[in-house]
């Protein structure tokens, strides 16, 4: 364990901005700071990821607690604005505490997004919450070192008998983390975990899926597509464990198509299907989304509802163009499938592209698919995922749905 | 009556591009030609406002069926893509009754904007539904001198017994029409309406208030305070007829106190709560908003969500700074009244401030206060208000919800 957890205010050492640093920024909430801004002698240099350090701005006045990795290009993480605050138990405490009776209030069941990082004053910090079991994603250096004593806050708060690491994903190689998944606290769910929401049930693969096993974030709008479906066609594009095509089959849709490329996300899915009562409605068909997409329409297949949720084809400023080109073409293919006066709900999940251009991509596709319409919805993601204000310009969840 | 209402294709007249005109942008969607994008020759500007007319690009290819107003900077608007069409009661009864069972489809009740202009097809023309009562605001010439046909084809289609022309607002003025407010079937309903939405009853004057009488747009704004609210204290500052009050009620809140300058608004809110049986958990203060929030701040008040839903504070470009700077001082009074943990809920309906700009005024008013928090929900309008891609970027109703 590293030195400092449970140390006095005096013994964690102190870390500068250059007189270039955006302190305003920082004073006004932006939580960031990134590495060209500090002052980076070999001291800073040499402290360890994760560890801690008071903050101050070129002129020497403390802003407050941080934690720094000297290896990420975000070097430090404001932890708390109270420079002389003591990061150990009490203060994990307090803050899982104010997110949990958050949560509570505004779920009748214990199935969400617990901590959703730097808006619930956990910066790096994921921690979803299905029932007894809770997934912890440590995205930065500092919530790493400090698993054990989170997932101990956890079942003391929370209640959860189970708490598992998922230390996988692109963030963590960023902040310098390696991938691994490990039981925290309990012992490993036998098999995949029920959750309800939107009247349907999805099956959580929590030890092996993707991130921690379920977006909890798409719930609003997967309650928008349930209100769409009643009596129609619905098909789900990149459906993962089901996401939309299950909501709407709740909502009281005739039949709902899952498209995936994944075995395991599908056979998920038909879990779901089977749990609520809904297989009989429900198909899968394995396969790359566009060239399903391109396939149903050469097979003359038509829907009430197409919904084409991806993953991040624009996860980088880098790849933005690209990623919007992919946008646009996901709409061009996806729209002749939609009957006329039917929806069109797509999503993007890329943090670089802004609502604008996914809409412009979106709408574009669209056109050249010779269709053309109106959006009746634009979405984000639930309340359990804040966002901080000086953060929200990159909310990375955006749902548009067109009535074509 | 003008001519050309049922007229044969070849009797509407040519209007024509200039090569400079966004014919492009026009082509794919954009539903309006400006002034100075239009050969302006005598014949052109001799065109009565509301007539109807085919538009060419600089080329002579029709590109559509418009209505033109040389009076407005607005001076053509788009009806039909099929330059062919004529514009008689079959075309009107098609896009009524593709806009009626989209409506039908999504909510339980008969209560709801049925026609939200452009995205629905009928350019500058919208009409709210009250059950059997529908209100037309006709701000476009097109569709002032169309009024009686389409209060018809409503009688016709929708069922009602009572259409009013509502001819009041700004937006008409630019149109070059007067005010006035008058039945054009039925009889005037006799008492203002009652209105369910989110298990509140509002009260719609349909005959003498602002507007249509009540505004559709918050509905799911207002779903989500109902959400927020159970055992709190609710503040609602421009309730209007009590938007977010009455929801808050409805969804359990201990208490609710609506602040407007209106006496016959906040009495037609006391009549809603009455008849929703949670009169005994509801007041009203009148007043100006600013000065009450200064006020209920010096007596120490402090509630569990506070929400502000100003008029536009930035209709037009002009307004913008000034705007901004008002939504900023809304927030930094606001934000003191929230209690720790509390939500605040600010809303704007300015088109020329976009969300970033509102947000950043928002959040700047909030750190002005001293306060800070996360943003748990970006919202606006309600799907019965559709917009089209093309004009999506004013799309003017949003509201954000911080926790403090």
């Amino acid at each position: 364990m590293q030195a400092g957890y449970s140390a006095w205010m005096s013994d964690y050492p102190t870390i500068r901005l250059l007189p270039k640093a955006e302190a305003r920024a920082i004073r006004h909430g932006f939580p960031w700071v990134y590495a060209n801004e500090l002052v980076m002698d070999r001291r800073t240099r040499g402290l360890t990821p994760g560890s801690f350090a008071i903050l101050e701005d070129a002129e020497r006045q403390p802003m407050g607690l941080v934690t720094v990795n000297p290896a990420s290009r975000i070097a430090a993480r404001m932890l708390d604005r109270d420079p002389e605050a003591v990061i150990d138990g009490a203060w994990l405490r307090a803050k899982l505490s104010r997110a949990l009776s958050y949560r509570d209030a505004l779920y009748d069941a214990p199935f969400y997004r617990l901590i959703h990082a730097e808006a619930d004053g956990l910066p790096g910090c994921i921690i979803d919450r299905f029932g007894d079991v809770a997934v912890l994603q440590p995205n930065a250096a500092w919530a790493d070192a400090m698993a054990d004593e989170i997932a101990a806050a956890l079942v003391e708060l929370a209640g959860v008998g189970t708490v598992i690491l998922n230390g996988t994903g692109r963030t963590r190689t960023q902040e310098g983390l390696t991938e691994e998944t490990r039981l925290l606290q309990g012992a490993a769910p036998e098999g995949p975990i029920p959750v309800p929401m939107n009247g349907a049930t999805y099956m959580a693969d929590v030890m092996g899926g993707q991130k921690t096993g379920l977006f909890f974030d798409q719930r609003p709008n997967h309650a928008f597509a349930a209100r769409l479906a009643p009596g129609g066609r619905v098909l789900d594009v990149f459906s993962h464990v089901g996401g939309f095509a299950l909501a709407a089959l709740a909502g009281g849709a005739a039949s709902a198509l899952a498209v995936d490329g994944s075995a395991p996300a599908l056979a998920l899915a038909e879990q779901g299907a089977e749990s609520g009562g809904m297989a009989d409605r429900f198909a899968t068909r394995r396969g790359d989304a566009f060239d399903t997409l391109a396939a149903l329409e050469a097979e003359g297949e038509r829907f009430d509802l197409v919904v084409c949720d991806p993953p991040a084809f624009a996860p980088s400023k880098q790849a933005l163009d690209a990623g919007l080109r992919a946008y646009e073409r996901i709409a061009r293919l996806a729209a002749p499938l939609v009957k006329e006066g039917g929806f069109l709900t797509l999503c993007s999940c890329s943090h670089a592209a802004d609502l604008t251009q996914f809409r412009a991509a979106c709408t574009r596709g669209i056109g050249k698919a010779g269709r053309a319409g109106a959006i009746i919805r634009t979405g984000f993601a639930g309340p359990d995922h804040p966002v901080l204000p000086q953060l929200a310009e990159s909310g990375y969840l955006k749902t548009l749905t067109y009535r074509l």
